[in-house]
């Protein structure tokens, strides 16, 4: 069975601590070998960074992104290899893992725009003769820890922008579908960069806490679960480090009286079920006003879910695929129980579901619950699942209020033609993605992700902008020519020059 | 004797859970005293200012910056006021007092400019007649604890750009000074501010520690020693708040062998002793490139070290005042013999300094230290007093290599007229601020003040652009208006737009 | 009777080669003579001020704005006498002169962020060890030239971001109300403006074309009608000038089936009526899009202009007075008399309005023109007066194709609920700018002003971040230190860096 | 003998109104026919370019960017070809081809940022409940004409920029060098460009008239002489265009006592030969500081010179080539004689070049002159050929007058290792490009290019963030939505928000 090792200082590398199975969800069957990191080739894999920045600190900012022109190239061209890798370790179908990966590819876009981003403010004249101006300086090395529901999506929004600023970059990819990762971060070196500057180390918990205690990691970004994003966030600021997690969501899509209920549902199917419901912007919960729209949009939801179709991969008829793990599989269903128990209809039950020629694949069918409220666990907590539910109220404002009270503000919609209402929403909703006819309101490339509450900790979103700032440190420099023949005098006091 | 009390809800308030003394440190004598804000008093004030909120954040920016712009005026009307309570419980001369004063007021200017400063971007067609834009919204309630050296600056680094940025702010200044902080934040007021908006709580770690659990405090701003920066930053951090908090320095200035010596030796006095050295970016350490450039050094800051004036803040003909309190004073004198024990030569000794007419001031006299190495605990920890020490290297790259060396990174200088050597140095140096023949290289209003290493904990700097950063969370909106007659298909994969 | 002279260098100037009445357009009477200046006066001003941007364009950006900071405070609590000499020579009712002021105090509050506006870009390493970054410097002496419908807020426009940007102004006000102009100016000195920054040259056409052919005068910024804009524009480009030069307008409003048609007869009320008309943003077409949105129009609109009040500035019930001469009264008429002649319902007519106690006074009372169609003369041209016409269609895109085929395209407004047809008429329409239920779409003062075709020659708008562009002249810098050690190797190839 | 025509529509046209040799610079024989087009062709070309518009101007700039990404690879894969062309029909050297295309696609680099560049300004509530943004709208139809001096370069400073930003262009060539133009613009389809976004139209003045007179052409880009810049500037202006017009220049070094000779002069020597001084930027005269200074590099320049060499494109080990005709060979030579007989000293004579195997080649040897001074002709005018002049002078502030009275101020250089002397002269220096020991401080393509004085007509620089500014329109929207159950008042004051 095939080995996946690391990537380091532009080899790979087979050291082992242990090892760990990689399942393709759709047959339960596993068919890759994780290799562990031990923490010795984590910590050298940092240490070769840290040698390889001091070079690459120096490199032009156009210079770093012309390396990324030509990556994006070799994305590109390796197209349909990184999706059938997705695919075999994640289930994802191919046509959804093309969307993942053109995703990915256009954080690379963005970066090539570097010389642009990195420019600093040029203050002539702060004082009489006195110039001050910024730069926006590398960090050194940093770290980026990925989830398995966007194998090569989620690391494309971390390494591109941080090297293009000048660090260097250790990447741990989810240990459930690390191939993804490691591919594209092996095509760096073809695209140019140098040995050194990028490296990938897989494993678990304990190569995650090398890389939170190593000091000359000078910053850690995560995308995952809450309570993983809290720990890590909790450590590695304590540790000194700079750090943005990722965690949770529970997207919430209101859909008012006056929606386009056919546009609505095709909106829904699509938020709710792709990728089975694994992704932190899925909506999950659909917010009706008023029972009109509710019994409404709930017979055009089910009329259509009929003819959605659960497969494996390889098949790009199918609209989603399996879940990641037996384990995931079993708690989805759990969910899907206790909203029934709780006293929700469950109106379309994705429970049975079997897939012909998978009879081991880690699939659930997709369900709609009706009735749902605010009190349920499968309300209150992340199912991660193709399960979406109905919570019925009567206005506006009951809508709003419900989402703001929840623990997450990932993302979240309007369904609606009216612009007072839309723009009343986007407002004062406590949430940090909004879609105003638009499901899954992921921000473009040049603009940053990032929820509120619980989904989010730290000041500063993923990629866009933010990256920029993220991933370098401020310097400001006041500079002044004493002139050969004048003589200042000395003051005492604060100088406000 | 006076009591200081607190400002919530626009009133003076008087709770007690304590009291503590304010000194004269120029008379040694207690000549208020402070109340100690209870739990309950505290966390009024956050719920208080919770409630402004809901109609502050809704107020167009260029409203809140109006009040800034008549806060400015306020200020500059209330400037001998201002200057006579830094003076009386700081120590500070008149004319650095107002330096100070000025400072802060440069703030107050930048925050007018609000409007500008809150625009956010705007991307038409981020796919076909879909749109994006981002808002930079308010956080809410949050907090600035500040220190002693600055009563009144610090303060006006944070709460008018918190202000204008639609936040409400809890200001607890520090204990040893909180007249002059009090005052500034009661002529909000009369500025035309909303009561609630802005509330000062006084008190020690008690009310630190209750700020630091509320949940409704989004954010803290710190800026102090580091010990306490770090201890900040970690709990505000593990309690799910955005923090920043600014530490320690030891700031070294370069003199190279062809820099202007009489210009250097002007800046270097004001920089090292202004202020008894109670100054984040004093000036403690000239690191002298060749022994020429030493000796040279050294006798014109002697020469000019003997006319310097110590005394009370109300005769502006002094040029420093006292320390801030008797420990203080101790603690800088132990830091000079530790120095003399260590080898060091003590070249001009301020120990026995005595002010006619203070025989009971905290004061400790100018004092310079030749032969200083990077092994003396005088060196490697930060003084807080009127102590410049001399380190003897022979090249450049030694003298960067010590200054990259030391634990704190805040601000740095390099004397020369070399461009090449200007330009190596501050590229490569690892502090955050640095000047090139400019000794305090504080960044301006506009620009954003923060150093590296052990001096700041958090991702963005104090003040300027990054305020806007720091003060605001993003939200991002993505909105597409769909056509009456067109009805859109379903889509299962990852939407690329 | 006053005269209306010169501010040269700081003091009031009396030259003349020539005089002409200024009215009371109330009461039809000559009320001050303004002196025109002799071309040597303006050669003069020029020189002064060239010979004052010396030290002007050498001080700090902050210090320009703080004279800019006191200049808001002046011209706040100057209101009442400001308002005064509009309404006595321009005839706009004090409410309306207060807030022409308010938005001409607006443009000084963005001045007063010109150390952030002024920033320059700052690239490290745009090759090795080459840094370049760029400046806006400013032009030298720039020139104004303003219209006597806002003589407070045009000039406002122009000189606060001219001046702190640098350069030194010229101001030439209208004949017909050039006090409120001369006033304005003056305060500047009390404000802290150096002698000879700011001048103020009285006159007519001699005094635009002495201005536009001096060389010392490095650009032109006009507010007029079109065919003096396109004058303007032709001489001061073919003489080198940098130029922009507003001119007419005809602001077409869009009623759709679905407005709020009280909310949008308010809003148009105001717009077509509130200074007479005399506005180049005034609203004097409206388009309804069906004929049931046409007659509730209409009806609401009749009903309410019954009670609208006409008559003279001082008498702050009225809301709206006199056009500003005798000619143009007969102008305005004459338009209502084509329209009928061409067989459009005046519905409601203005023409034979008179004013108790004002038997002279220039006035025309509120006309409402229905069934105007595109080839009529009224249509086609800017009346400039307190009519509004009515066209009629049938669906919106036959609206947009009328106003994308007007002359004009200063601004435009469409009334409706509906979120896609306010994205699309604003992202289609060929007009500067555009409100949605908005009917004057000023941009506020930290965005820019400029209309579309006629309306505007050049490539920059008014005020608003497009100013400092304007204001200012791009310089980049390109700097390397070459290493004392290094010696560079020559290249005859175009370097790439 | 191979024709060269144009591109309408995707496809080559030869339509012609009659037909002009093309020379190989080096043999002196024509070796292509130039098809001058007809005025219908051009016409055409517009209204092709129109109906593309409104497809075009809807995609999203990250689609229209994405053309570019694929742009740039086929311009590096052409990069032979290109080269080629440009050698034998400009005569340039290989390498120099290759570094002026690599300048070239730094600005289709800089247009792949073009959903970064194209974002507009949000204001939340610039009123209560009212929202404001700026857009940057495609202009429509716009046109570059280019210069023969960089057959590949000029035109990409344009068109990527262009059409990015939602333009259709026309692009009109030099004649004399038109065929790299053609096929650069060629490959664009293969890039994906829809057909009649780009045209090419080949021909002389009679082609430019036609494009300065077509109502459907929005604004003109052009590169080339002053005084023929100046006829277009106006010519375009007047007709209602937007227009950028750079002209000539003559840049001047000042070499300073404390300069490092050695680099000087080989900077110098690329800078004011390569290309055959046929560069807008060329450095031509050399300001030497001190007799010393001039002396030393002098003869440090003499000695040098010796070993250029001067041949035909196709020898790589050749230093420049020949000059671009005939009549301007003459010309060149005619400006030594006139600076001989004026007095100067010809310290190094090329009027006699003569190289093997080209006879008839219209080349020009490398040629310095001493003792230049500013009265003479050859001073006062660009010569464009391979000439440096040297003009002594005593002091700094001497150097610099004589640059600022110089009609042109394209660019200049300075070689000191002193802070002072550098940023005195960058912040005073009245040309628009200013290099500090950089002798051709052309802005990188992530700023912008342009001259002061004669050397550019416009507001706005070439390529860049100015080339945003200029390629697009800006649009101002002001948005509210009327709450359904709260009525407006009516207002006739001017709204201030």
């Amino acid at each position: 069975m095939n080995r996946v090792g690391h990537l380091i200082n532009g080899e790979l590398s087979y050291d082992e601590a242990g090892r760990q199975a990689v399942y393709n969800p759709a047959t339960g069957e596993a068919i890759r070998e994780l290799l562990l990191a031990p923490e010795q080739t984590v910590n050298n894999a940092v240490a070769v960074a840290k040698e390889a920045f001091k070079g690459w600190r120096n490199q032009p900012a156009i210079k770093r992104a012309r390396i990324m022109f030509e990556y994006k190239r070799l994305l590109e061209a390796n197209r349909d290899k990184i999706c059938a890798l997705i695919g075999e370790e994640h289930g994802k179908i191919g046509h959804d893992a093309a969307g993942e990966l053109q995703r990915g590819i256009e954080n690379v876009e963005y970066a090539c725009s570097a010389a642009e981003l990195l420019k600093g403010e040029y203050s002539k004249n702060v004082g009489p003769s006195i110039d001050s101006w910024s730069e926006h300086q590398p960090l050194g090395v940093v770290a980026g820890i990925t989830p398995f529901n966007f194998p090569a999506m989620v690391p494309l929004w971390m390494f591109p922008m941080a090297l293009v600023c000048g660090n260097c970059f250790i990447l741990k990819p989810s240990e459930r579908d690390p191939s993804a990762a490691l591919f594209i971060a092996q095509l760096l070196k073809e695209a140019g960069l140098p040995d050194g500057v990028m490296q990938v180390v897989q494993g678990g918990k304990s190569v995650v806490d090398t890389l939170l205690t190593n000091s000359d990691v000078e910053a850690v970004s995560f995308v995952g679960s809450t309570p993983i994003a809290r720990y890590i966030y909790s450590k590695a600021t304590e540790n000194g480090k700079r750090c943005q997690a990722l965690g949770g969501a529970k997207n919430h899509a209101i859909v008012m009286p006056d929606a386009d209920i056919d546009n609505a549902t095709n909106q829904l199917l699509g938020a709710a079920f792709g990728s089975s419901g694994e992704r932190c912007m899925a909506l999950s919960v659909a917010v009706t006003v008023g029972d009109d729209a509710a019994d409404k949009l709930i017979d055009s939801l089910t009329t259509k879910m009929a003819s959605l179709k659960v497969g494996a991969y390889s098949d790009n008829s199918n609209d989603y695929g399996p879940l990641i793990s037996r384990e995931h599989q079993m708690k989805v269903k759990d969910y899907i129980d206790s909203a029934e128990q709780d006293g929700a209809n469950v109106l379309v039950d994705g429970r049975q579901v079997s897939v012909e020629g998978y009879p081991e694949g880690f699939f659930v069918g997709a369900t709609l619950i009706d009735c749902v409220t605010t009190s349920m666990q499968s309300y209150q907590e992340e199912i991660f699942g193709p399960v979406l539910q109905i919570v019925r109220v009567t206005t506006m404002e009951e809508a709003m209020a419900i989402i703001d009270a929840h623990q997450y503000g990932n993302g979240t919609c309007i369904f609606t033609r009216d612009g007072e209402a839309a723009r009343y929403f986007s407002d004062h909703i406590r949430v940090g993605m909004v879609g105003i006819n638009v499901p899954l309101p992921v921000p473009v490339a040049y603009h940053s992700f990032g929820g509120w509450k619980q989904s989010l900790f730290g000041d500063l979103h993923a990629y866009g902008p933010d990256a920029v700032k993220f991933y370098t440190r401020r310097k400001t420099i006041t500079q002044r020519w004493p002139s050969a023949s004048v003589r200042e005098g000395t003051s005492f006091s604060m100088p406000t020059l």
